[in-house]
C-alpha cells in the first residue's frame, strides 16, 4: 500500500480527537489530510487551537493544518473519516458524510444501536469495548449465559474537561449516565451476530474512581457449557480474532494477555500493553455466586475502547475491501 | 453511668488504634486509662510516639499517658480492652487477656473463626461490617440466597505505612490478601446464628482504589421471596438494630440512610455520616443477571468497619450485662 | 446581641457560597434570610438546586429557602450581605447593593483596589489572606522589607467546576491566572495603611497542586531590624489581632499556631486547625539568601482566605459599630 | 564501538535500579552483565525478585540473571558498575569497588562531598541535578550571585516503598530530610570547579507533592551582571553542554527546553521530554524581590536527577578515555 489513503479527523480538537491524531500521525496506511470541529477554533492552526492540553509530539505538519468545519463539502474529499465528535453533534454530521458517500468510522455513541448502517461503523462504548474482547473466547468456546460487570472507570473515559477535580479527587462516584444501559445492550449486539443478539444476561455497575486513563472491571460470568478457570484462561490465551490473522498494523499480536501474578492486572502498570489495544487479564478463579468464573479486565478506554479500535474497524474495511 | 468503665487500648499507636482513642476520648460510658503497643515505644509517652501523624485534637491527658506492654499485668486491671493489634500478634496477646478474666473487644482477624469465645469479641472484617449491616434487613425480610460485591477499598483499610503511594496513585490494585476469603466466610457467620451459618452463596471481587477513608461496594443480591427495589429500600429505611433500640452512645439514630440521588452515596461525601456509624446505600435498582436487586453500599472502614463497631459491641455488651 | 442581623448570601449556590451558608447556620450574630445567584436556578430551593455537590448538613430552614435574583429590590431588606459572586459580574452587583445603602462584605476581587469604599469591605485573595496572617507580626516587630512566596495551591481555590480532574491528577501547574499580580499588590495594600501601602518588596509564584482544600506556602521574608527564627516565632505565638482582643465568635483563640515538628504544617492534617481560620506556620529556619527567616504558612484557602474572613470583617464592624 | 562495555547494576531491584536496567537495555556502548544486590534476593532470578512491581518490558535475558552480591568477587568483572544502592550502604560497598579498580557510577548520596575520586563518580542528588542544569547558563553567561527554590518533588524520589500513601495523598509535606542541606552545597559544588566552589548563596524550601514522578521548581536568581528575562531565555536556548558536543548516545538534543506558554511546564506533561534528559524551563520572567529573574524549572527525578546522569557521565568518561 504505497499511497496511504488521506483521512479526516472530525472533532479532533477533543480528547479522543487529539487521540486519533497521535495514533494516526505514523500510520503506514492513513495520513491526516484535515482536522475538523465543530467549534470557534474553525479557521484556526490546529497546534495552537489544542494548546496548552496537547499531550504528546504532534509532528509540525499536522499542527500546521487549519481546522475546517465537520462538513463533507468543506473537506477536500478525503478517503474516509473518523469521528471522535460529541454524541450530541455527531448524528447529523456523521450522515451527511455517509450520504456524501465518505466512510465514518465513529466513536460516538449517536448510531451504535441502529440496525445495519454500511457506510457508518460505530465504535462501541469504551467499557464494552474492553469487557466483549474479554468475553468474546467464553462465547465462542462454551457459550455465555450471565455476566456481571463492575467498572472502575478512569477520568478521561469522560473527555475534556470533563469530570471536575472536586468530584473525583479522593472520591467513587458510582454513575455514569446511560452507561450501564450501553453496556448492557451493546454486549449483546457484539456478541451476536448482525441480525440477532446475543442473548446474554449482562448487569452491570459502572464507577469513576480517580485515575487518568485506563478502565478496569471486576466480571462475573456463567458460561452454558461447564469451564474450568484454567479452560477460561487457555481459551484466552489462544484467541485469536480477525485482525490478527490480517496482520492489520494497529493489531495487536495478543489481543488478551492473562497474567499469573496474583495481583494484576494493574490500571498504571498495565494500561498500555500492546500499545493500548492489549485486554490484559487477571485473577481467573471460579465464582461460587455464578457457579462459573470471575475474573479482572484492563484496557486502555482511549485507545482499545476508542480511537485505537475505530481505527481498527477501518483497517478491517480496506482489508476486506468492504472499502476503497 | 456516673462512674466510667477503665479501658485499655491495645495497638494505640497504629491508625486503628489512635481510631479507638480519639472516639473514646469523649465517651460517656469509657474512659481510656492505659495505651498499650507492642513495639519499641513502651515507655514513652504516647503523643510524642504517633508524633507527626497525630491527626485530630488528642486531649492532654491521653497524650501524657506512658505506652506499657501490652500484657495483663503490665496494665493497672482495666474494666475491659479495645484490640487494634496486627494480626500477626494479636492471637496470643489476647487469649492472656481472656484468660485473665479481662474482656476483650477485638479488630484482628486472629479470632474471627472461632466458634464461641466468651471474653474476646471479634469485629468483623471492615468490607464484611458494611455489606452484612446492608444485607441484614434483606435477610430478615426476604430472605438471602446470594450475593455478589465488588469493592473499591481506601488505603487506611491496609493500616500505616500499608500501601505505598507508588503503589496506588493512578492505580487500581484488584489483590487484597485474604480479603476475598474473610467477606465470603464472615458474612454467613455474622448473618446466621452462632451455631449455624446463615447460607448465603457470597461471591467477593476486593479492589484497592486511591481514596483515603471509605470502602465503596458494589452488590448483586438475589433473595429468596421475591422483593421490588421498592421494597428493598423500605426495609433498609425501617431497619433498627438492638443498638438503636437501647439507645446505646455509638449507635447512630439511623444505622442505613438510603439516598435518593442518581449519583450518591459518594466516597468522600457521605463517608462521615452518623459520625462514621452509618453505612449510606443509593441507587437501589432491579438486576437482571441474578433476578434480583443490585445498589451501592458505603461506609466507613476505621469506624463502623472498625473501632466505632467494636465500641458498639462493648456497649452492648455492658447495657446486656452480658460483662460488669 | 438577641435580635439577629438578617443577611444575604449572594452566589449562594457556588462553593464560596456554600461555604458562606455553612458558617452562617449557626452563627450566634447572624441568620441567613435569602440566597441569590446569578443564574438559571432563580425560584428554586436552594437545596435542590445545589444537588448533589452539598457537602454538608444543611439545616432544612435553610435547604427550602427559594433563590432570588441578586439585587437589592428582589431581597426582602436585609442588614447585610455577603458575597460570593464570581468576579465577572460581581462589580455592578455589589455596587448595586451598596448604593442601597446595603453592606456587602464580598470575596470578589472587583472592588479589591479600590481605594475607599465605605460600604463595600471586600476581602483579600485567599493566597493573599493566609500570607499577610502570618507576616502581620513580622511587620509589626520588625518591619518588612522583601517576601518571596512560592505557593502550592489546593483546587478548590478555582471554584466549582473550576479545575478539571485531566488537568490536575499527578501534576503541578505553575500558573494561576493574576494570581501572583494579587498577592504583590495585596500583601501591600493589606500591610499598609488605608492612604498608604506598606513598602514592601513581594514576589510570587503561585502554583496549583492536586489536594482539595489548604493552601501552602513557602515564604521567604527579610526584615528591616534583624530578627532571629526564635524571635520570628515569639512575635508570631505573641500575635493577637482585634478579633481576638473583641472576642469575635468567628476568632481563632489563635490567629498563627506555630509548630516545633520538623515536618509540619501539612495540608491535610492541619488546614482545619482553629475551625479553619487559624493559619499554621511550620519549619522557621535562616534564610541564606535573604539574609532573613524562611518558613511554611498552611491556612483554609475557603475559610480563613474566604468566606470566614468576610464573615469575621462583618463582625468586626458590627463590633465597632461602623454599621448597624 | 563493537563491542559493548560489560556494566554491572548495585540495588538493581529498586525504583533506581530498575531504572539504571530499563536504560540501559538497549544502550549502544553497555550492555548489563550482572545485577547486585544487598538484599534478601541475592541468588533468586532478577525478573522474580522485582515480581509485581517489573514497570516496563524487561527484556527476558536480562530478567533471567541471577542476583548477586554487591561484592567485586561475586562479579564476572565488568567493566565499570552503576550503583543505585541506598546510602546507609553504598559508602563501603562503592569503596570496594573502586578499590578493585573498577570504576562506579554512583546515585548514592555517600561520596558526593568528597573532595576528589578518581574512580568513584557520584551523581548529585535530583532536585539539584534539575536546578544546576537550568542555572548553569545562566552561570556562564551572567555569573550567578543568589538563588532561591522552592521545590515540588513527586514521590518516587523517595524510593520504593518510600512515601506512605496515607502520608501524601491530599497533602503537601513541607520536609525531606537533608534535602535542603544537598541542595544548597551540592550547587556550589557543581557550579563551581573541583577546586572551588562557585560562591552562589542558595536557599531551599523542598516540598513533596501527591505525583508520581518529575521535580519542579520555583526559581528565583540573581545574576551578578544585569540580564533581562529575554536573554535569560536566549542563554537557556543557545546552551549546549560537552555531551551534546561529543553527541553521546544518552545526551538530548536540548538539555534544556524553554516553552513559551504562559502555563507550562507542568509535571505530567513535560516530564518525559528528551527521554526524560531534558529539564524544561517556563514563565522566565522579572523578579522584584531580589532584582533578577523568576522561572520554573522541571526534569525527570529518575532519569536526570537520577540513572540517566549516572549513564552519561559513564559515557562521557568513555567518549574522554578517562575510563578504559
Amino acid at each position: 500500500m504505497v499511497n496511504k489513503r488521506k483521512v479526516a479527523v472530525l472533532g479532533a480538537t477533543g480528547m479522543m480527537g487529539q487521540k486519533f491524531v497521535q495514533l494516526l500521525a505514523h500510520h503506514p496506511w492513513f495520513e491526516v489530510s484535515a482536522v475538523a470541529a465543530s467549534d470557534k477554533n474553525v479557521g484556526k492552526e490546529y497546534a495552537s487551537s489544542i494548546g496548552s492540553r496537547k499531550e504528546a509530539n504532534l509532528p509540525d505538519e499536522l499542527g500546521e493544518l487549519v481546522l475546517t468545519e465537520p462538513k463533507p463539502q468543506a473537506l477536500d474529499a478525503p478517503d474516509l473519516a473518523f469521528s471522535a465528535l460529541p454524541a450530541e453533534v455527531a448524528g447529523p454530521v456523521e450522515e451527511d458524510f455517509a450520504r456524501a458517500g465518505m466512510p465514518v468510522f465513529s466513536n460516538a455513541s449517536s448510531h451504535r444501536m441502529d440496525t445495519y448502517v454500511p457506510l457508518l461503523n460505530p465504535n462501541p462504548n469504551c467499557t464494552t469495548a474492553i469487557l466483549t474482547l474479554s468475553l468474546k473466547p467464553l462465547q465462542d468456546n462454551f457459550g455465555l449465559e450471565t455476566v456481571i460487570v463492575s467498572s472502575m472507570q478512569a477520568v478521561s473515559g469522560a473527555g475534556y474537561p470533563g469530570v471536575a477535580s472536586l468530584d473525583i479527587m479522593q472520591n467513587v462516584i458510582p454513575f455514569i449516565r446511560n452507561e450501564e444501559e450501553k453496556v448492557e445492550h451493546e454486549t449483546n449486539k457484539i456478541l451476536g451476530t448482525i441480525t440477532k443478539p446475543a442473548g446474554v444476561t449482562v448487569s452491570a455497575s459502572c464507577n469513576r474512581v480517580p485515575t487518568l486513563h485506563g478502565h478496569m472491571e471486576a466480571v462475573f460470568a456463567k458460561t452454558r457449557s461447564t469451564a474450568t478457570p484454567k479452560e477460561i484462561v487457555e481459551s484466552m490465551r489462544e484467541f485469536k480474532g480477525i485482525p490478527q490473522q490480517l496482520k492489520l498494523p494497529s493489531a495487536p499480536e495478543h489481543p488478551i494477555v492473562v497474567r499469573e501474578e496474583e495481583d494484576r492486572p494493574q490500571t498504571r502498570l498495565d494500561v498500555d500493553e500492546g500499545n493500548g489495544m492489549t485486554v490484559t487479564v487477571g485473577r481467573v478463579r471460579r465464582d461460587p455466586a455464578l457457579a462459573g468464573v470471575k475474573y479482572m479486565a484492563l484496557g486502555h478506554n482511549l485507545i482499545r475502547g476508542g480511537a485505537g479500535c475505530s481505527i481498527l474497524n477501518a483497517e478491517l474495511f480496506l482489508a476486506k475491501k468492504l472499502i476503497k
